[in-house]
């Protein structure tokens, strides 16, 4: 075996899969006296995107999707996947091969209470699974009495000859003036947040978090500006961080006084060490590891599962952070209107551009946005029914191509050095819509201006304004199956904890300064998709106590898709003073003579 | 010491307090070593209302408030109480004696965690506490080296010489038509629920859920017709109900023949004695008994802490009890008519009456409706500034008059023999009202309809929907500060589990059959306050998968307090659709020519 080019990608991973690599492991995991091993799509990081160094669940069972897990035993491989996954986990070609099971509807746990015996030994990596995913499977083993075995690493590693590399890329540590808030304050507040909660330290593996703290970024992972770090911080605001001594090889002199570097591999160490002295430490049980939550817990140390004081803190941001991420947004904007001009002139001369040529051109325009630097995440360039795939890549060839009667969504974002992540949707056509499409764009618009347009009570909790999106649709009997909006990160995530616009419980306190999407849509399979996305900055309203939304990005709505006969006064006043903006926020960018004469046009009032 | 008229009432015994209850008590713990006494507000039941016997609350406390807890030690008197009920407690004559603290601020918990001592024994009645609030306060306890002592009865009935009697009311049998079920048929489904947990059997002390499932009613409360019995349900659809066998007299032949009649005293022995074949079992945490559930799990058995199936199953109604429930309503709405057209036609002839008097007239119409058989609730009446108060009920003597330029707040709800329980509010003026009284009721009004009128997807979590209500009011920069709407029994409680429209977490899907009240209201401390409240049955839309309310009572809307400038056509509409509707339904009722007349202006289109 040698390393293939399909190694350079998930996909790739996925795509080479062959009975080989499974009866490795299960060589591997006879040696050891395993019956069956665990093995989650995340690594120790639990963010969303991982290094295709830690892609053991695309290694090991050819899925390639962003969720899900596997369970290997010496005659079984079992694949669990949601609802958006069942298809494609289905159809994937080595799909004989697999046992494949709904993640929700027959979950691992149940899998495991079914199907394991008395005197099992599964493994899981404990540094990768979190303390409540733990708690699961273990009661889950328990009603067996099986026995549910902590590793050092998944045993994947081992089996993998041609593993990608790990990820080393050199991070750099950014101002205080860019950050607006130095390390030593971030310290300074993490430290009073774990004195209130009456906690030693805190444990964070989230790689965002790590970055937001130390004003440091990093290339490690496509999308996402981050070092894959994880830190200890106790409460005098001293803190370790774990990371590969190379990658800070530039930045360390610049690194806070406040910050020890240690080896990835010294994590549990260092925390047994600081855990002392302690009585109670902070840990995300839904992250963990609990590999940490074990030891601490067996030393008689109380662990408070709790969302991370970072994640908290880096939520709200700071005046200079919200003035760089609407400038990063803005100049999007303008990026986004020559696009869409391109287009509007493409069809116009007869040609008929497909989705990756959209997609290629948003990036062109892009590019000569000095501080750009790349997408915040895959962008989606759908026409028609791929526009109703929740998660759609046009691929290089076969994609759909645009013409005069096409719908086409565009959602995509960019990062920018400056100090910006973004995030947009479109919907536009190019010549009369259809009925439904019309009808559906315009609900869903509704839905937009409802939400974005409410005043609010400071601190209310974010899954409480999610219907209001939703109020117009469904009068007609429409919804839509995802989520209405999500935190975005500072030249950071772009799906940033922990504020979510949706129906499921999410429990957090909207608050001045917070960075938020409204994204409602309609979709139609095989024929439509249709999202509008704005991303909004929570901004004090006129009176104390009272917030509301201000926009950030600046793109107009396709007037072709908007049905005025079902919009009411405040509806179109609404659209109109956004367009308005829209006109004088771009009038600084340059754009040329043709450019402007068409937002003018699409910007008039409705 | 003699038993006095005042203690007939839950204030009657507060108003009674005197420093030698709270000292033949501490006697009695010296008896016993016990440090520290616990003295919850609510009893065995868990139910809104508790009998005089149980007020122990009140008689150690002075406190007559609908919920609280007390603690008691050598030295001290302790009051938790929450935020509604600060002003009151601090305000009471014994408040000298007392030490209060916020419930939610300053809890129980967190006064055991700082206050008591290594060795201190904490007593508690652990067939009144709850597995829920056990678990808080054992935590707390732990910390300091404290011991949370189960035991039989509260202490308090020891040391009470003029306790009131325990409720004995006869009980009856109501038959399977009049239920529209039978037991047999409820059991069997309460059964195949349990079996589905994989629960042996289901432990449940709520006494709407005994009453429905055993059609059965009672009159062992005010307000709500229940018999204070507590039940174990198998999962083979038997049932053993312990009650007092001399309150069956009369229902126990009629009583189905798969309920055992067992004693109260013997609820843990029967629990103990069918718990020997079980691995499971069901018990709502937040109910208990804690006594029930200790027993168990230190037998080995698992106890699954849920709310109660019967809780689930009771929420649906059957098109029977839908039947009547709407019947009860309808008929309640033609006595609300007469009140107000009564009011109307006082305050013409240069009267003025009192709050208590508007209340009394309202119970004079009411109890010519043949099978009314009292409130559901105490009545609020409040003219202006009393309509601010969450809770107020009118005096005898000494309530505010109502006149010309009052705003009248009636919130009203009756008991129905057929089969109905109601809840009603309506905000009445009689001459130009205030802007701010104006603009007030129409913004609720707004929110009203804006719920009202909203068709939802089968199973939207009941809290989704509340922000609807809420949203007009929000863009004015005004809230109230309680619940959108609450389930409703049938002859049963006024305030019914699980469904609530409220901004808290509830997570109930809702589902066609259920009952719910919408009723947004407006509040200015000592100017007003404005509720429109109307009872829905929650019925399928036309598209399969949707859900929508319709109204099941009838009492015309005040044109004085409607802007109309800030209703959309959508909202006009709405509301002269239900004021046709109104005429319509009571139609039949033998209104006189007078009220006819008066309920045909008051519902021409606006």
């Amino acid at each position: 075996m040698s390393t293939s080019p399909e190694q350079l990608s998930t996909q790739g991973i996925a795509a080479g899969w062959h009975p080989d690599r499974v009866t490795r492991v299960r060589a591997l995991l006879a040696n050891h006296q395993i019956d069956a091993l665990i093995v989650p799509r995340w690594d120790r990081h639990h963010f969303e995107y991982v290094p295709l160094a830690n892609e053991w669940l695309a290694y090991l069972t050819g899925f390639s999707g962003s969720w899900g897990m596997g369970i290997l035993t010496q005659e079984e491989l079992i694949l669990f996947v949601d609802g958006r996954y069942q298809e494609q986990a289905h159809s994937q070609p080595n799909a004989a091969a697999l046992q494949i099971f709904h993640l929700h509807d027959y979950p691992p746990a149940q899998w495991l209470e079914e199907c394991t015996q008395e005197g099992w030994r599964i493994a899981f990596d404990a540094q990768v699974l979190s303390p409540t995913a733990h708690d699961q499977l273990a009661k889950a083993c328990k009603s067996t009495g099986a026995t549910l075995l902590p590793v050092v690493d998944g045993f994947i590693d081992d089996c993998w000859p041609e593993r990608p590399a790990y990820p080393l890329s050199l991070a750099n540590v950014v101002s205080d003036e860019w950050a607006g808030q130095s390390v030593t304050t971030k310290c300074d507040a993490v430290a009073e947040w774990l004195r209130c909660s009456g906690a030693a330290f805190l444990v964070d593996v989230l790689p965002d978090n790590v970055a937001w703290l130390l004003n440091l970024r990093g290339r490690d992972l496509d999308y996402c500006p981050v070092l894959l770090g994880r830190i200890l911080i106790s409460d005098d605001g001293k803190v370790d961080l774990f990371a590969n001594a190379e990658q800070l090889a530039d930045a360390e002199r610049a690194l806070s006084e406040r910050v020890t570097l240690h080896q990835p591999n010294d994590f549990l160490n260092i925390i047994a060490k600081r855990a002392k002295s302690a009585n109670t430490i902070l840990l995300d049980g839904t992250q963990g590891p609990q590999a940490a939550r074990e030891m601490l817990e067996r030393h008689g140390i109380r662990v408070l599962q709790q969302t991370s004081a970072i994640t908290h803190l880096k939520a709200i941001k700071n005046a200079t952070e919200l003035g760089s991420m609407a400038d990063a947004a803005m100049r999007e904007s303008g990026a986004w209107v020559q696009l869409l001009h391109w287009l509007d002139r493409q069809l116009d001369d007869g040609l008929t551009p497909s989705e990756f040529d959209v997609e290629g051109k948003l990036e062109e325009f892009r590019w000569k946005i000095p501080d750009y630097c790349g997408c915040s995440f895959r962008t989606i360039s759908a026409a028609d029914g791929n526009a109703a795939h929740a998660h759609y890549a046009a691929p290089a060839e076969g994609g759909r191509l645009i013409r005069k009667e096409s719908i086409f969504l565009l959602d995509a974002g960019g990062q920018y050095r400056s100090g910006g992540t973004t995030d947009t949707t479109r919907t536009w056509c190019f010549s009369e819509a259809s009925p439904e499409a019309l009808n559906d764009a315009t609900l869903a618009l509704k839905g937009h201006i409802a939400l974005a347009g409410q005043t609010f009570p400071d601190g209310t909790l974010d899954h409480n304004l999610d219907v209001l999106a939703r109020s117009a649709a469904w009068q007609h009997y429409r919804d839509y199956d995802h989520g209405t909006g999500h935190g975005v990160g500072h030249f950071l995530s772009v799906h940033e904890f922990p504020q979510r616009l949706r129906k499921e419980v999410s429990g957090t306190p909207l608050r001045e300064g917070m960075v938020i999407t409204i994204e409602p849509g309609l979709y139609r399979n095989g024929v439509h998709g249709i999202r509008h996305e704005i991303l909004y900055e929570i901004v004090a309203a006129p009176q104390t106590g009272w917030l509301k939304f201000k926009p950030l990005a600046f793109v107009p709505f396709c007037r072709l898709l908007i049905d005025l006969s079902l919009l009411d006064e405040s509806e179109t006043a609404w659209i109109d003073h956004y367009h308005q903006q829209t006109r004088e926020q771009l009038s600084t960018l340059g754009l040329s003579a043709d450019e402007r004469r068409w937002l003018l046009n699409q910007t008039r009032p409705l």
